[in-house]
């Protein structure tokens, strides 16, 4: 089996597993429990915010544990707003392109008086800082932008974006989701004030992520309760999962140098080998994108049946974003950047992980081509582009 | 170590953690994807889904996946508030001894219009159906009880109170976080439309839970973005915990009936030799009272050097709840059932479990009678007491 939707989720790494079974087992302690057994699971957890703090350059107390990324998001919006509020600000700036956790969460905010600006996603899957600074009014309480693309990879100009924020003194907070534990990522550089990042993106558990939230700005709960999380976030803390995330994120900083260089060969290799492939587009741009990320379209077929095939052949991939999976309409990502209904239907993610070898490559980049072709041999589209009835657009 | 506070959070049970290590390893895929090793991960899920509903008796679609207890009572409340609103009904009936994440849930909701009426709950700790049902308006949309208390274990009249909100046409909603797993709890025969339950409480995994709503009742999104969860609560379900979770709850549902009558056995016998300890009065009901939990009041002495005594002679216990450790007030529960405050002070919560023998026991009610000896010994309250001073309420 090839993995190659690491976007989607990643195997927890061995360190990371350790951690999680040696806390589960050893050290079930509840947290906010006197006893000794439970203030060891109170260091547990507070050890494994110091370390996310530091690989991120955030302070202890700014790192707050969710239940993942999607949570992380909601509260940052819901909490950016709600100051936003107070101050009779009822305008934010995003992009199209953005995570449904973010989407989502801002039609919310719509149905609740807000006005919501998306700024252009370009052709090559970027934004243009200027262009953000420009979306900002008097009245903006937030900017929120993500780092990377979950679908098409592309890395966003967030320090220069933060830095517009930063002059025009609005929030600005990023879905890091995809980013952190892949790309460097510093809060204090980038100019960040929210982050939303999750443990099973970066070899970490599933149901598990981290807010980081600059001191000073006052979160809004989503979850009232106990007063866990100096009162921001209720409920018996994760702390098997907390730990195991910490680790698998320092891990994953330590080698980061190392694995994304490799990553880079990998993913140009397959970028120039998919290439080859007759009405084929990359989507996104070519090399401000996550060492582990290529997202194809091809003309004349559908991305479901793609990824069945490949499947077959043990190559686990992914048409765009797995959340969104089973749905009938096209990637808002693909649409956003301006591929029309068609062709955003023909559309195939691989994410790639650190075991992926030039072999496996290779592999996948005959398989597609097989199974494209394949495709193309029966698809009444392909018919009409290769009879001159439609035009080819790739 | 006599670990007695598992009201707090338990250890996994082995079965829970095989399967929780297993799904980790092997079935790491995001049950969104399309290809096979996402499908099984999605089977993993529904499977768990459908293990857990038929413990409670509800149907497969009526059981959400939730991070933990509090954001399943949220979730549950919320949305039968959202209902109520939208029928112009804004009164919602609960009781004063609900865990912090409904009331501070109704707390919330209070700053939006709503209107709270909490019920009497009586010294027995335990509430009086008619007098629920007195509380029920034709503006009210929701009736909000627990099924058994965290801190003093009395089990609540929930049939009866079920009884009377379906005749009344009243949303029921019950946070069962401490009785599922615990004592037979079946969602049709006590007419319940909404419960909350947490993985942790029943040798589950930690940062896991559920919402049961009964069909046809429209959840509220806490978290916005993806699809998962038929579009009611986003974010990449957390299979190998949900999976880890199911497996606890059938083990503990199939031992119930072994189980409790061993822990009743010790219970009482805890109860009877705390007793002897002049001065200490029970909190609670005797008989309708979780198998597993003792409530102690002691007159004299504060709990917190309670606890850090017992810790020492390797008891692990606590005062009432681990959500509120640290505060220095006393607990809201035993103040509800008509605690004076230097009373309510000096608890004692002991939640055995099932490996507790009655040596244990016995050493437990040695030790609670030895260190609260040593702390009424240089006790200023209780020198007020015994020079008459002040008079012995216990």
């Amino acid at each position: 089996m090839i993995y190659a939707d690491n976007a989607a989720t990643t195997r927890m790494s061995e360190t990371a597993m350790k951690t999680m079974i040696s806390v589960m087992k050893e050290n079930y302690g509840n947290p906010s429990s006197l006893y000794g057994f439970g203030q060891r699971a109170r260091e547990i957890l507070e050890e494994a915010r110091e370390d996310i703090a530091g690989v991120i350059g955030a302070g202890r107390r700014e790192i707050l544990f969710t239940s993942g990324g999607s949570e992380a998001d909601n509260q940052a919006i819901l909490s950016a707003a709600a100051l936003g509020k107070k101050n009779g600000k009822l305008h934010i700036v995003s992009s199209a392109f953005e995570h449904h956790a973010v989407l989502h969460t801002l039609n919310k905010l719509k149905k609740e008086g807000f006005e919501i600006t998306l700024v252009d996603v370009h052709e090559n899957g970027l934004l243009i800082p200027s262009e953000v600074g420009e979306a900002i009014r008097d009245d903006t309480c937030l900017v929120t932008i993500m780092y990377a693309n979950n679908e098409i990879g592309t890395i966003q100009p967030i320090r220069e974006i933060g830095v517009i924020c930063r002059e025009k003194k609005v929030l600005f907070h990023t879905d890091a989701v995809q980013a952190v534990g892949h790309i460097p990522v510093n809060v204090v550089d980038d100019n960040i004030d929210l982050l939303s990042a999750s443990g099973h993106k970066f070899h970490g558990p599933k149901g598990v992520g981290f807010l980081y939230a600059k001191k000073g700005i006052r979160l809004t709960n989503l979850i009232e309760g106990g007063a866990q999380e100096r009162g921001l976030r209720a409920g018996t803390e994760n702390v098997p999962a907390i730990a195991a995330m910490a680790k698998a994120l320092k891990e994953a900083a330590a080698g980061m140098d190392k694995t994304s260089g490799e990553l880079i060969k990998k993913r140009d290799r397959l970028i120039k080998g998919l290439r080859e492939i007759p009405h084929s587009a990359l989507n996104g741009d070519e090399k401000k994108r996550l060492p582990s990320n290529v997202n194809f379209c091809f003309e004349g077929i559908e991305g479901e049946s793609l990824l069945l095939l490949l499947d077959d052949k043990g190559i686990q991939a992914s048409s765009g974003s797995a959340c969104t999976s089973g749905s009938l309409d096209p990637s808002h990502v693909l649409l956003a950047i301006g591929r029309v209904h068609d062709v955003a239907h023909g559309s195939l993610r691989l994410s790639i992980g650190e075991d992926i070898s030039d072999k496996d490559v290779d592999f996948i980049i005959s398989s597609v081509r097989e199974v494209v072709e394949y495709l193309r041999s029966f698809s009444p589209i392909w018919r009409d582009l290769e009879s001159g009835k439609k035009q080819h657009i790739l």
